[in-house]
């Protein structure tokens, strides 16, 4: 962590990054933000499969960046390290590095979980290196991200269907959620497998991990922390590149307006950077966050059964992942929120 | 009706049938099966905006196909017609088709609904023009079809969502539906608008009419005839050509397993030409039934909290239009109900 | 070979047809087009890695098939075998089927080539077994094909290059052609690659092999045996699931009018069953072949430079593989050279 | 055009500048850059159809823009204007903005040309008010934009195809160039027309103004003051949203390696700040340019004919139309070139 003077002798912080799996969507997407961060030096970048290669081989759209993949984890000289590795993996590297006093962000689910046995039974596989983390996901826990040494950094879905639901759960306005998510196929990874075969999955809606997804218990631990709620989720497979769209079917326990609904959400997010309601009569759409941290929440329409539809887009990559971290990492390091990460979406 | 015979000294009998609105896409798709029916004569094709032009001028892929858009409407000689328009205009012209003794399927939702002011309000438009009209759901109003003068087609989403629900209600399991659908783009029709147009509506999921959609009383109204229950429906654009995924939520009223589930489904549509079961493990989806008059149903998976999750797909086009409409002509004539529409789907 | 009698004491030529490796995209269709064929049984769906499992397990569309895959290919029971498998693996087994005096149509480029040593050079592997081929273009070699014992189906880029390009060739109208070609994803088979992962090709167009195509000597060789000319061929993968589209640049010879190129192909084509020539001011369009084994050709303008523009559009798995290869089938058999492929295509 | 000073007292030049026609695609992304742009205020956006509402209305990407758009044309107190008018309509108002001494960028193709007959034929108008104007591609007129009053800013397909063929025009190496272009559906423009329909354009590649497409002259024309060359020009509608890829067939007059060809296109391009040359074995794509500036050009194959393949990727709405306005702008204020416009493409 250097401090470096600029012409009009500021004093500007410049911190060191590594990212340990640059290869992937969520290593590109990294890359991409953290290139244009004005306090942020990008010092390594991670690849077993890619090391020595430079970082435009796997992520074209990066032509200027001359840095070339590492396969060194171990000795990473970063004031911050992104893990951008596969539940199981992370839980394997991120202790050594936490012990060399560097920061981390972890992107996958290894400590996103109070309970580990709530992680265990869910991911099938035994936490061996348990360890505090704080979950980051700024709009409810900034002020605890802000001293953390370790972000855990919030799944896709959770994302988008939690900042949906939890104004009403705080406001104890309802207690069941049916969330049914739209996600775009960049949120499989890069890996390439039959469902994301372009000739299966264009032209088709596929419903997967109907009812045991593993984002489910994310969703309910960070809603039941506030008031006891049930929720129920289903995600499905769109012929979209980025995104998830968050369609959430809640009955409420009170009579209230689309009004009375949307001031509440607007009431929860004022002053929120990137969470943004959009008034009543527009939806949330996915190309108004395409490529965006934003996080888009509206609709708040109620049915004659009481049934309120709150839905929310993101990008799953950005909101979703990647811009996420970085909006940790800017707090992390008393950045201002938005630096780096402060560009509009890509639309249409 | 004229009884032909064929070289084998066969008598087939021969029906002439007119398509009143035919440039559309569900126009398209009566012409595309009934060109290759074997005991259909096609006498008729109007279309106001294109009469005298050739068919393959609008229907690209009839090429063969000689006959010509005419815009008379009113001596259409002919056995029975479909009425392919828009609702409000179907009833301004099938009271006089009928008077004629032409049998009559009608695509529109203008003779849908057993209660006029469920329509009125729904479809904000007075029903001048009240006649008696058979459900055209072969599944469960076959024995009805058969003697109908006048057979209403079902919307494309009450299709997939009445027989996704139904069996629950029959057996008094389920009481409380909510049904998230998506459809193909299609289903808007042939008219270009904003929001069909490709860069807006590609890449993204567009929930529209959230809560007030005019097909929720359709389907309210087919399962609360068989037991009292709540329909909850919410409908979205997804960036697909045709098809439509509902993912119906329900929470059971007794412990069941997802084998009874299924069970109960094979056994309701046991011997159905077009609805069949997709066996627990695997997923209907969209491209299994594309181009065909099929309705795949399955899933049945149970969540934690005792919520099933039933999903069906079909050809919004074919088994939610014009393919539908053909079953029920061929049940009103008598023919193999599957006459011309025995074609496997168009997957991948 | 079995002749049938059906009710009407009309006596019916039944064969019995195996397809080795049934599994991918055109193993698919051929089981599409040939579960409606009235003549045709299928015997035998090879697949080892599908062994023993039901045949609608890959192909959800098939929903009523009950055969299983086998994968046993050695005694295989029937009077024709397609073999959809890869080259290299074709040449390995079509000549003991042929041995067995089964009648072959071979999918793969093993046996489109008269000269071995173009083959060994494009595909750079030994042809270890060549014997003597019909190439399966029915357009050109219809009467060949009669009489063939083993029929080498063209490839999906040659069929819409060749059929756009012959008729100049013929009438030495043009000798230079270059041949740009936008072909679906599907034609890259069922298994995923990171090219066909849809975060990858959607919303990309993706030039691949620019100017070493092995299609290019199979175009090469079917013009040069007409005319001498000169072929340059590029293909390019786009965001579309079937389907074909061919545009020849090519400069004209003689000062011809659009009425005058129409009219060459209109006469070259007259009476062939699935080839048609759109009228001008109309394109082929991919949507309207989409499913079927028509070829369309069309456009025939003409730029002040004297370039000629003929544009084909094809279902690269229908006329471009499976449907031609059961077109050849039925005419070896002296079937209706239209029986079970005898359907429009699926538009839009 | 006032000069302020920031926090650190350093002197910084903001321009204001207005936007005429800003509801459309090009003005959506004029303001997406403007609104990043530190050294610009964007002081009015121009919309008849939606004068007195929010940007957001339109743009729902640009949530924080406070701006509303207005219908006064007339007295936009500005810098600089872009007009993002259709063709005919910026002659009407652009010579008045020039005589109150307002810079302006024109996005239309009212000031593109050298010579009125050109225009006047191929636009099928009459140029009313001709004026002096600088072609704006920086990569060729950097210079002579620097004292620009009127820029016209190119079209999209010729942005792309002039930069791929320039190097060989200056070089004579070649002469006779066949482009073939593929471009997203967003070049269509906003308005919704039954060929940006989905079910129309979704799953199909659709050839258009094969021969007579209004960006031939203006591409022959550059290409033609270097050089005389002979070029004939196809584009394609492809569904993906944004991008347009260019595939230029030439054959070479001289007998060159692809390393060759690609060492004259980057010594050509050598420090240029959005055009790059893409390594030899990797190909341009449209997902490496998205959203973004950049043009990449690359593939430098040639053929056993002597056909080389040159291909270009472009934003159609980026550096084919509002970021090379704004790079035209940051160039005759002598900004940074790349101010507000440095951010990496959006891929995947």
């Amino acid at each position: 962590m250097i401090k470096h003077s600029n012409t009009a002798n500021l004093v500007i912080l410049m911190v060191s990054v590594g990212i340990i799996g640059a290869s992937g969507y969520t290593g590109g997407e990294l890359l991409r933000f953290l290139s244009k961060h004005p306090q942020v030096e990008v010092v390594a970048a991670t690849s077993r499969q890619y090391a020595g290669k430079p970082l435009k081989k796997v992520h074209p759209h990066l032509q200027d960046l001359e840095l070339e993949f590492t396969d060194n984890i171990d000795n990473i000289d970063a004031d911050l390290i992104f893990t951008a590795t596969p539940h199981g993996a992370s839980m394997k590297i991120v202790p050594s590095i936490i012990e060399q006093d560097i920061k981390v962000v972890d992107l996958s689910g290894d400590y996103r979980f109070d309970d580990i046995k709530t992680y265990e039974k869910w991911y099938g596989m035994k936490q061996e290196n348990p360890l505090d983390a704080v979950y980051g996901l700024p709009e409810i826990y900034r002020e605890k991200i802000k001293d953390a040494q370790l972000v855990a950094n919030p799944g896709c879905f959770p994302t988008g269907a939690i900042l949906a639901c939890i104004p009403l759960v705080y406001e104890k306005l309802a207690e069941t959620f049916i969330i049914d998510s739209k996600t775009g196929v960049s949120g499989a990874g890069i890996k390439p497998t039959p469902v994301t075969h372009y000739p299966n999955c264009s032209d088709n809606i596929i419903p997967y991990n109907v009812t045991d997804h593993r984002h489910t218990p994310e969703i309910r631990q960070e809603l039941s922390k506030v008031n006891p709620v049930k929720v129920s989720f289903t995600p499905h497979l769109v012929p979209v590149i980025r995104g998830i769209l968050t369609t959430v079917h809640t009955f409420l326990k009170e009579d209230l307006s689309p009004d009375e609904l949307e001031s509440i959400y607007s009431g929860f997010y004022q002053g929120e950077p990137f969470t943004k309601i959009i008034e009543i009569g527009e939806i949330p759409r996915l190309s108004a966050v395409r490529g965006s941290n934003e996080c888009h929440i509206g609709c708040f329409e109620i049915d004659d059964n009481g049934r309120a539809v709150i839905i929310s887009a993101i990008d799953n990559l950005v909101k979703g992942a990647s811009g996420q971290a970085i909006q940790n990492m800017n707090i992390m390091f008393g950045f201002d929120e938005k630096t780096s990460l402060d560009f509009p979406a890509v639309h249409p």
